[in-house]
């Protein structure tokens, strides 16, 4: 069986780093949220190129699947095997090859975590921006073109991967991109990759681009009546060009079940936390701008901070917000929505997706990086009761047509992968058979995380 | 014969649009630079996507080459049918189609070119800014992934294209990305087809961001004794955190051909010019951080303003310099290098690019987008000297060769077209057979602009 003969080389190759172990393998076979979950045949630990390489070859022989692996915190089931195969766990890819101070580059193994990351780098006055909450691999980053809080001012995996090496199908390694901050020298295949969420090959290398730690940073939190005076303050500062490092809602839900949780008193209304990065002056003058446009707003309990303590208070209702939800509903599950919606559109789309939550019989407070229109629900759900996850999908696929009518996207940052797979066609029409067709162009055996993102069967070029 | 064929159904389609005049021919068959003329058998004018859709179908049936035509001033014969066929020039595709001030977005059509659109958007508080000198075509200039001068704080077309339009090779039209400011929804198709130059489909409706009109602009001149002193005073802004919206470097050269022709007296050493966008207080701060940078760095005969008039007064020689080098050696035809360089090694890749020019006895002062990186020589030639041709190109092959040496790039902007097309293998590898693949996937009977950036045969992927 082609299955058993991968295996076998698969162990030959790797000795002790590959497991069938049943625990090995429950654990890639689940995912931080309601998928079922789907073990794979096997875990493939390696740890160089050249290992991902011949991982590749042997699985494209035998027609056996290959799923990579960061460190399995995707909100969409990407990484589960749900056609079986083998499941390659980059963990043990895990160093920091080089740091380039002067170019502001790091070339970091797919397996390095973010916060690692930027543990290592703190002496060089560098930092890299991206962070998704979740302390996720930077090989997963650039697999789902993640973002998170910090989008605003320093761009996604999108502006922040300088180049690639990554593994082909067949094996074959390639290298993408290159040290210089610019380029036209043919196609974009770094940004093709990134986003491609392992269905056109293994991210084996990464050259992400580094940003000086701001010499100063200040936060500011404030109250509104409405989520409409919230987005629209939003809204002004962007137009007025203040320029935001953070700018992240929270909705009265939330800080109610944090008043719950901590026993404090911030006033049960929409929220905005606001972060400036910068020199003294700049962020002080940023700070002042943003409040006169808060005042004029209508804003209210406006407070603002510069040290690392105070900045910690102010935000921690929003670092918190996640925990405080599920733990105000004892034993909930969570299903995190995911759409992004052009800036003009936001306010009226959170208010829509209230009531598609409220319609449901469903509790889901919603925060969001308002600066890049991206938003979520968190609905808290009862695992004993099958019809709450049914509901909370059909709220998933409402506001992801939503975000359509709207202009928008069916995902911000969170990606496709067996979840929102059903909602491409309605996003993309026919440039989803053109995915298709560069996905059959690279991985015709369709190795490559089958059953992810793309349609069944990759159409050929209608010549 | 099919080309006849498809002439007729073309001129059946487009009527007086479709041309075989000699005269559309050789226009359409000349580049600004030093590529021999290769007129096309016709030039078509299509006003709508429908008909680019027929266009496509038509040559795609019987075999003939499409090739796309903005303005015509692409530096390395992207938009030349030099295996014939049909030029498709868009210059009819010239709306703009909407203006969405609140989500800073702009619907164009590809023949809309840059300076127009602007003159369009002043009322709006909002502009265009991705600035490669030439009033060129928008479609033109996201095929060729263009930038220029204000890349280093706006980021190039790879940034500021947020969806497209595209005619595929079999007439299929497909439309890439969202309003949305960021997604993580399947392949970044918008990526792919930016810098594709043609070679994968006709791009017949662009959504591009816009940003605000700065509030005040100010800028600055300053002069150095050393090539080394004026990079390094670039490197330490960057590091600094002082946002340049534009930072430019001219050499000696450049200011003997200036003040020659312009009776000036300028300090003939290397210059930079250097402009800041912000507020008042933002510009002002950024002007006095930047001088404190200049005098530790042992620049002199620093100069700022801030009203139009005395910008434009200090700026004229970067606008002029082009056109300066050009009209000092009366006669010549001008061929523009285009490398760009991790920046640590801009100082060294400069004064070794000076050295290769001087060894191969031409003129060709040196300028260059100095935050990116990215440096051109204007070499000067003498058109009834084949040889100074022949040594021009072995320079540019040259500055190639130690920009990839040194993990750079060998375009910055001008693209592959032609011209670097020899490089590609150099430069890519393996990935350019990937890229041949995609090519091939989703044309496969090669005709969108052949013979072009891509390897001659696309070889089938190896399964």
């Amino acid at each position: 069986m082609a299955l058993e003969q991968a295996l076998n080389a698969l162990e030959a190759l790797l000795g002790a780093r590959l497991s069938r172990k049943s625990g090995d393998l429950d654990q890639h076979g689940h995912s931080e949220t309601w998928f079922p979950t789907t073990p794979p045949h096997a875990v493939a630990w390696p740890e160089t190129t050249q290992e991902v390489s011949a991982i590749a070859k042997i699985c494209s022989a035998e027609g056996v699947p290959l799923v990579a692996w960061g460190t399995g915190t995707s909100l969409e089931g990407h990484a589960l095997a749900q056609n079986g195969g083998v499941v390659l766990d980059t963990s043990r890819m895990n160093q920091i090859l080089a740091t380039d101070a002067e170019d502001r580059l790091v070339r970091v193994q797919p397996g390095v975590t973010r916060v690692r990351l930027n543990d290592e780098l703190r002496a060089t006055g560098l930092f890299f921006p991206v962070d998704p909450g979740a302390d996720a691999s930077l090989g997963g980053m650039a697999a789902t073109r993640a973002s998170g809080t910090t989008a605003v001012r320093y761009g996604t995996m999108r502006h922040n991967v300088a180049a690639l090496e990554v593994v082909l199908a067949d094996g074959r390694i390639i290298r993408t991109g290159s040290g210089a901050v610019k380029s036209s020298s043919g196609y974009d295949l770094t940004a093709l990759f990134v986003g491609s969420e392992g269905t056109l090959g293994i991210i084996t290398e990464l050259t992400l681009r580094l940003h000086a730690q701001p010499e100063t940073i200040s936060s500011a939190v404030c109250a509104f009546d409405t989520l409409e005076q919230a987005v629209e303050t939003v809204q002004m500062t962007i137009q007025m060009g203040i320029p935001m490092a953070r700018i992240e809602f929270v909705d009265s839900e939330i800080v109610k079940v944090f008043n719950k949780m901590n026993h404090t008193t911030m006033p049960e209304k929409p929220h905005l936390m606001i972060e400036f990065h910068g020199s003294d002056v700049s962020v002080a003058e940023d700070s002042r701008r943003f409040g006169e446009v808060v005042a004029e707003m209508g804003g209210a309990d406006f407070e603002w901070a510069t040290t690392t303590e105070e900045r910690n208070r102010l935000w921690k209702i929003r670092h918190a917000a996640y925990s405080s939800i599920i733990a105000s509903r004892p034993g909930c599950i969570g299903l995190v929505t995911d759409v992004c919606v052009p800036i003009s559109r936001l306010a009226e789309a959170v208010e829509r997706g209230r009531d598609m939550i409220a319609a449901k019989g469903l509790f889901g407070p919603i925060l969001g990086h308002v600066g890049d229109g991206n938003f979520h629900a968190t609905l808290a759900l009862d695992p004993s009761d099958p019809s709450e996850l049914e509901r909370a999908k059909e709220v998933g696929h409402e506001l992801a047509e939503m975000a359509l009518e709207m202009g928008g996207t069916i995902t911000g940052e969170h990606g496709i992968g067996l979840g929102k797979r059903g909602l491409m066609a309605a996003e993309h029409g026919e440039a989803w058979a053109v995915m298709g067709q560069i996905k059959a162009a690279l991985d015709p055996n369709g190795i490559l995380n089958p059953g992810k993102m793309l349609p069944d069967t990759a159409p050929a070029a209608k010549a």
